[in-house]
């Protein structure tokens, strides 16, 4: 039974509370993954802490009623630093917003939750690009496991895939399409539309922020290149080492005119390891139909591995969504459950 | 240390044995996992066996050389069924030809092994197709461990993906392209070649066997549809239960009209899961620009699963080849090694 603490409580971890509602029994029948949740703590939902277990059908619903989880209880919750030192929690489920600057929040959830002996499953995309070894080591000098596949294409399995079922195989170059909102503005600009009118429609269905800059002009594929980068290709880049371009230089014409030579502009992101070397970049370019890429449309993402013996990998899911990052989470606790005890 | 034993040594145990040679030590360092080969049984190019290890380099001279591997040691080696019974192997990987009727020889030689408490990697589609849920309980009764990545997409990650990173996650629907010799034929068709001509195009490339029934009837399609859905479904299927139609009686005129209508056709194995059923087919349909698969060409396969919580993920890769086959039991043996000793 593990013990676990929801640090952040937005979209994503509700997504995560969702699913591990509907699927508790079946967890612990298939894989004998059996949780409580002892913690939530979020700056805006309020914080929560019983160590006998809380309800995330109530937390849920709270927060749909606009309340904050502090008054369920009649007493104040922890806060998420005093719950990852602190707590008995066993894994903390880091889900606080991005920030490719310092990293913080997430950093220092992070760093203290190793110290304090817990197992991390993160979706932050911030510490991973920025500290990513740091963590490693502090983790194996600690015992416990961290993992982070929801920083990367949410749930659909990119580091999980290259790290589990491609052990063994040198992935040379990786290459993709890692940004659901410009990849769907791209799609719309080909429709027809301008660029203002495409991300507006991006906007209103919830694919782009009202502050939209992490997306267009690329610091989201960015931190995305980078963890891949330094996870799989054992560079050891930061963000200011990588090349990038966003969208928004992309007018109707450009567009129109790769239509004209049979091409198609998409935001890649892609890295490749060369002697001891690793580069990455991001930056639009025009693919042709024979790119596999070209055929990537909407919020759908892909990443394809260039590798020693299979030739091309590529995985293609959905990049976003609050239950697809959500179970991002749940795929890092099965693989920390699988680590900890070996299957079955 | 494992001790291993090829039982088959031909394309795919060779691709396998050329990677183990040249990833010996990184498996070593890497994943700690250091092995030793103690047999090799194959009716063609002979048997050895050798309790203090055997070079796969020398045993891939001797075929090279076309000699007979018996004659390495100056006494006769272990038939395969001494092998899987008596030899101290610790994993057996068999990659003998697939025989959809019966299984055999592949089936004696894994119901051997795992009774002998031998874990098992294989390739061979037979055994898995027709025998899935009696050789797992055999695995479970007997406390070790079965894998078989290999039996669908070579080592492209398929069985895998879905096992291990979609855990947790509901598969409803299994579509994709899984015969690389097919779609290679419906490429070229697409290029102007009539069946024939694409065929004996096949044959030259290797793709294709002299005696083609196997692909182009679509009984391998068959076979891993089948397996997909027995163990990615909860399916119970034979062989005998899925429709099968082969991609023999396309015309050039049918891939003409097709194209007129902006569609490909495509060799697409499904299945789906409706109520406790599951229902699986084999069978060339006109795909349109907007399904995925259109746009997979030549030997390139794809499976997409359609899911619970991550929409549609696909998978594409090479779908055979011998180091790419290979690899799968590669693939299989460090998993077997992680589920017994648990990750670092």
């Amino acid at each position: 039974m593990y013990k676990i603490a929801f640090i952040g409580f937005d979209t994503v971890a509700k997504g995560l509370a969702e699913i591990l509602i509907e699927k508790k029994s079946l967890l612990k029948e298939i894989y004998d993954f059996d949780f409580k949740v002892i913690a939530i703590s979020d700056p805006i939902v309020g914080m929560i802490y019983n160590p006998l277990g809380i309800s995330l059908e109530k937390a849920l619903y709270l927060c749909k009623e606009g309340k904050k989880l502090d008054e369920e209880l009649g007493e104040p919750g922890w806060d998420s630093l005093k719950v990852v030192k602190e707590s008995e929690a066993d894994i903390i489920l880091e889900a606080t917003p991005t920030n490719l600057e310092t990293g913080e929040p997430g950093i220092t959830h992070i760093k203290e939750a190793l110290k304090a002996g817990k197992h991390v499953a993160t979706t932050n995309k911030g510490p991973i690009a920025l500290f990513y070894k740091e963590l490693v080591d502090l983790s194996k000098e600690k015992g416990v496991e961290l993992r982070f596949e929801g920083t990367v294409l949410s749930g659909t399995p990119t580091l999980n895939l290259a790290l589990h079922d491609l052990a063994g195989i040198e992935i040379v170059e990786i290459r993709g399409i890692v940004n659901g909102t410009t990849n769907f503005i791209l799609t719309e600009m080909e429709k027809g539309k301008t660029y203002e009118e495409a991300l507006r429609e991006a906007q209103r269905l919830g694919y782009a922020e009202a502050k939209p800059d992490a997306d267009v002009e690329g610091f989201d594929a960015l931190a995305k290149i980078v963890i891949l980068s330094n996870v799989l290709l054992g560079g050891n880049l930061s963000p200011g080492d990588v090349e990038r371009r966003g969208i928004t230089e992309l007018t109707l014409d450009d567009i129109e005119r790769a239509k004209g030579e049979g091409k198609r502009w998409k935001l890649i992101a892609k890295a490749k390891k060369e002697g001891g070397r690793v580069e990455a970049s991001v930056s639009p370019e025009p693919v042709s139909k024979e790119d596999f890429l070209y055929h990537i449309m909407g919020v759908i993402n892909a990443v394809q591995f260039k590798t020693d013996i299979l030739r091309e990998v590529t995985i293609v899911g959905p990049g976003a969504g609050g239950r697809e990052a959500g179970y991002a989470l749940l795929t890092d606790m099965l693989d920390i459950h699988r680590t900890l005890k070996g299957r079955n």
